[in-house]
């Protein structure tokens, strides 16, 4: 798996990976490193973050080398990934522009993915496709941080990879193949730690997500704002509830840091779920009383079954 | 805790309770039987259902006696459990009061709780709160019928009871004592299978479980129906998105039959709780970009994070 060696659009000989750094070692750069650990990856895995995340990343043994310094945190990486909220991607990608070699791989794990694709073809060109491989792991918990990095987080999870020039491969399911052979070396690396890589073309994965993750999450948090304002203290109220309940607010404690990120880069596509949906709960609404419920019973149940 | 034997507002010697009819074998009839059963009852338990479902209750050792009719399978039986969708048990209650003996206990475990009460007052009067005993488990699955009974189903479920005349227990967490000898008994039956009474008044029930339990299926089924009428057959999408969105469209698959029910039975709470979640759906949408977004999710998180 490791070790191919072959030519590249930019003319380089890739040597096989040696050397990752992981830009935000919270819960999921920190479980990528532990799954990738725990995979057999025998390179070095270099942390930057806070010192005070650093310091658990180290105590954990999550990672080789701790830099809270961003440029010499990537020193000498054949790969680095991006793995905070999706505005700090965008402002880091700035910054590896400027000091990463051309053979060096950057990747992220964002959220949403048409900025960053945007921002990495205005930054690298026509090298863009070549340099930069965006992606997004669904796999993640309602509580963040380096203290719940696990390294079976993304085992049998779809890992979403948004080529900068999707190219022939958009209608594929599986990525056959990087654009260079480093980004197949990292696809690889992904399908050790369990993961399965799916191609899809940004504009594609944004739209999606609001319909698969992002309105759940938002449902999630006006829910547990609802009960908030109806019920205020009554905090036995989810125990009576049952599970029903408590699964439909788990996420509710999902980070607003991460959540700001997304509903700022994807906006006009959270709208749009959004304003469906409310107007498929007004059309419910309106037909409590009425025959036509069936129907929506029957729709619910049946795009259930199937999924 | 069975054998105790005392007066009652009836002026009714009460025999311990030796036999139970339960109109309903479905999920909810057949897991209270199994777990009675369980729990060492010793006493007939007397199913009444269509024969089809009868012969599964049978062939599973669900239930001692099967009867089709219900004037057979209610007679000599000391409490009547009638465990159908709400409708029914409206229904039901209309020929129990013409059949029953004044010493058997009626109750039921139906979703909405005010109708009922409203309905059993006009039928036995003065006599109402000695006779019945309206209640409500909080426990269900998303699939129902005898096949899926569970005699685990109540462990450690809320057992909601909403007795005709709540009296000074209204505000107790704990019903200590029923109205009479005989709903003593059966709510300590209730507790010998891991079930938790709580007593509530009904108006106060279906204005809860407006919030707690309907909504939720509502925004189970809308979400499902939203995601059918977006991606229709595209049926990996569930897979995709993960946990989150598993979970929050798990009851989606709930029967219809139930559900119309509940949404005839309690429509002004639900098209209440519905109006006011589609309210802050609205808002959050608005302020996607605004910072406002931080403090629904730190409402959210708080609510989420107490109970």
């Amino acid at each position: 798996m490791i070790g191919r060696r072959a030519g590249s659009p930019l003319g380089i000989i890739y040597m096989p990976i040696q050397q990752i750094t992981i830009v935000g070692t919270g819960l999921i750069g920190g479980s990528l490193a532990l799954a990738l650990r725990q995979a057999g990856f025998r390179g070095t895995i270099v942390g930057c973050d806070q010192r005070t995340v650093l310091d658990i990343a180290q105590a954990r043994g999550v990672i080789d080398r701790a830099e809270t310094d961003l440029q010499r945190a990537i020193a000498g990486s054949d790969v680095i990934v991006l793995a905070t909220p999706v505005g700090s991607i965008l402002t880091l990608l700035e910054t590896v522009a400027a000091q990463a070699p051309p053979e060096t791989l950057i990747t992220d794990t964002g959220s949403t993915k048409q900025q960053i694709v945007d921002r990495a073809r205005r930054l690298w060109g026509s090298q863009a496709a070549a340099r930069v491989l965006p992606s997004h792991p669904m796999a993640g918990k309602e509580v963040g941080g380096i203290e719940n990095a696990d390294p079976e987080l993304f085992r049998e999870a779809v890992w979403l990879v948004t080529p900068i020039d999707p190219g022939q491969t958009t209608d594929s399911r599986e990525l056959a193949a990087g654009n260079t052979p480093r980004q197949q070396e990292y696809l690889d690396l992904l399908r050790s730690i369990g993961a399965r890589p799916v191609v899809m073309d940004a504009q594609r994965h944004d739209r999606l997500c609001a319909w698969i993750s992002h309105l759940p999450q938002m449902i999630a948090t006006a829910l547990a704002c609802s009960l908030h304002e109806q019920f205020g203290d009554e905090a036995q109220l989810l125990q009576i509830g049952g599970r029903a309940l408590r699964e439909m607010t788990r996420i509710a404690l999902s980070p607003y840091s991460m959540w700001r990120d997304i509903a700022l880069t994807n906006t006009e596509n959270i709208e749009d779920a959004l304003l469906c949906f409310e107007q498929q709960l007004a059309q419910l609404r309106e037909n409590l009383r009425s025959p036509q419920l069936r129907e929506m019973f029957e729709n619910a149940s049946r795009f259930r079954a199937k999924s």
